[in-house]
């Protein structure tokens, strides 16, 4: 199958056109290198030293005998889009390029109108290419859990049945977005969903959980290879960022009363469900709903659960109850329904303090690229909380 | 109160201001002109001839004795935004600033883009004003009964009470918006309501119906005090459309099987229904909405009354089937709740066959300014549509 990646060059998207090339599909990568621009800015940078894109290109034909052919470019671009979409005729198109941080689009109002601008308009520009240029093509979105926000019911898998009054209806299951970043990621699956509806594309929008781990099966074969791994307050997610922690001998920085509980799953099972996606379409005119995660924890649970870890591996770590910079409820009711991915047959990698030690190995042999200053919370979600007291 | 009128040269926006000026507030209007611009790119034009905006805020100070103050901006500059907020410093932002026209955003790829990105970004631009300049201040912001589409269920105000395995809360109503303009609102719809939750702002998102009219109480008292009208495929909507193509003797194009319902309201309780929600603000941290309409009618209802009231004064008015260009169900249930505003005091001027014939009494007065070219539907929401059999 011919299968378009478009960020190609960030933490899932490198492996995820790895995974797919290994598995023999013919692979087309586009990346504007934003998040590596981003990190300059910001002074961060990824705890595994990673290739420029070239060089991981030829490194992955060299190990491979396979080869991926590139474009590099902005999605907010149309001549780019259309360009890539005319030559390489995508017949499934997995889309990861959007500006992913929540504190980044939180920390000014420039940074929200980026955010919003850049991905809206770019995934509008993917929407209006396959209607014009490949209408039986598969989009494959990546949208976040974090979407639907901490309601006080089950989250369903995208849609809700309504019954009232003697009437029902499917409908697609309210949003309570916690960030800017969040809300474009539900602006993003309104579009889709028109698009859907209206001109009849194929869509599945993974509202995918709080990922963790380095390795998958390719980034292992050779140290070009590698992936990206974000630490940092702006890029990193949470277990990733406890890990770099306890490394360093840094507190874990467990936000407020450490009672928000999230989807988390590894990154190899990242990519066996846009595998499974991608090999078990959408309908024409479908658009699919599926909630991406194996397991839910509370972050104090994951706090504890590195701190256990940790010890096994030698290092003592300390957990830091820390000030909340974000707008959250801190104890609440969660529970996300994730059934769908697990019918296609997602066998999860569960989380355990097994999988941790091996991340706190991994990391130590990067121990010395930890940039320190950027480990800390300074991203605040209210602008009072900005000043200092 | 001072009260800021975002988007003030429009067909709402104009006599809003000049009725919160006649109330006695302090009135300060914002434009970038932009609807006369596109209609100049277009080749259309308002029915009844405007006045340059300079002139008509000297024409309402000549004929009132009271002043409102002026900014030409654009609210996608934050500059303005800005200056607007720390020189007037409103109390109540009525905003009205945004692309208006379903059928103007599914025209092309860069319509749809230009739509999403004026109307979220003037949005967000004043949201981040509020935050900073004006953190007590109350938004009224004008959405659209499109946002929800045709649910098989009735339509609430804004929120859903839903009870499910004996836990309960009340949820974003789910919007199934019609064109890519209905999804900006949507978008809008998203990020008022998050910055209500997290900066704890005071905002009032006015679902409203499509408005039919031409007078309103100041609109009446001097011909340079005039709204403008519009009756073209794009800016035009369907009751005020259907009035001038009986007018015209230009058949009254029905879409489809008519049977699309929707909610309607005179302009002059538009009016009524933006001081309601002005002089009865929402609380710190509110997300208030309201379904802002008086009526519900189908196509083929509206159509027929048409016809009657023609014959009342002459007229002889055909009904004919159009091809439907947009994608819509044209037979489906719609019953949306519209109690709140009744609750604060809303009286609705409802349709009827006389208020019909006033309409078209006062399109006869300017018939001779009719574009006819610009009347019928040209844009289609499928691109297949788009090209000649």
């Amino acid at each position: 199958m011919r299968v378009l990646i478009l960020g190609a060059d960030g933490y899932l998207g490198w492996p995820t056109a790895m995974r797919f090339s290994a598995l023999g599909h013919d692979v087309h990568t586009v990346d504007n290198y934003l998040r590596r621009s981003m990190h300059a800015v910001n002074g961060s940078d990824s705890l595994t030293p990673i290739k420029r894109f070239d060089e991981r290109l030829a490194a992955w034909g060299e190990i491979s005998r396979r080869e991926m052919t590139h474009t590099e470019g902005d999605l907010t671009d149309y001549s780019v889009v259309e360009r890539v979409f005319r030559e390489f005729e995508p017949e499934a198109i997995v889309h990861y390029a959007e500006q992913p941080s929540a504190p980044y689009s939180m920390a000014s109002r420039t940074n929200a109108v980026d955010t919003q601008v850049n991905n809206v308009v770019g995934t509008l520009n993917v929407l209006f290419a396959m209607r014009d240029l490949a209408p039986d093509a598969h989009l494959v979105k990546l949208g976040t859990m974090g979407e639907y926000g901490t309601p006080n019911i089950d989250i369903e898998e995208g849609y809700l049945e309504v019954t009232r009054n003697g009437r029902s209806d499917r409908l697609p299951f309210p949003k309570l977005p916690g960030s800017l970043y969040h809300c474009s990621k539900v602006h993003d699956s309104t579009n889709i969903h028109f698009a859907s509806r209206i001109w009849g594309l194929r869509a599945t929008d993974l509202n995918q959980g709080v990922v963790y781990g380095v390795d998958t099966p390719e980034t292992v074969l050779d140290e070009r290879l590698a992936t990206r791994f974000d630490y940092d307050e702006v890029f990193g997610t949470a277990l990733n960022r406890f890990c770099v922690q306890a490394v360093i001998g840094h507190p874990l920085t467990v936000y407020g009363e450490g009672g928000q509980t999230r989807g988390y799953l590894n990154i190899r099972d990242t990519l066996r469900c846009i595998e499974l996606a991608v090999v078990n379409p959408a309908d024409e005119g479908e658009f699919r709903v599926f909630n991406q995660f194996t397991e839910q924890f509370s972050i104090q649970d994951l706090a504890e659960l590195v701190q256990q870890a940790g010890a096994d591996v030698g290092l003592d770590v300390s957990i830091e109850p820390t000030t909340n910079p974000r707008v959250e409820a801190e104890q609440h009711y969660y529970n996300a329904k994730h059934t769908k991915l697990l019918d296609l047959g997602l066998e999860p990698h569960l989380l355990t303090r097994e999988v941790v030690e091996s991340m706190l190995r991994a990391i130590r042999r990067h121990r010395t690229r930890v940039i320190v200053e950027a480990v800390p919370p300074r991203t605040r979600w209210r602008a009072s909380q900005a000043q200092p007291a």
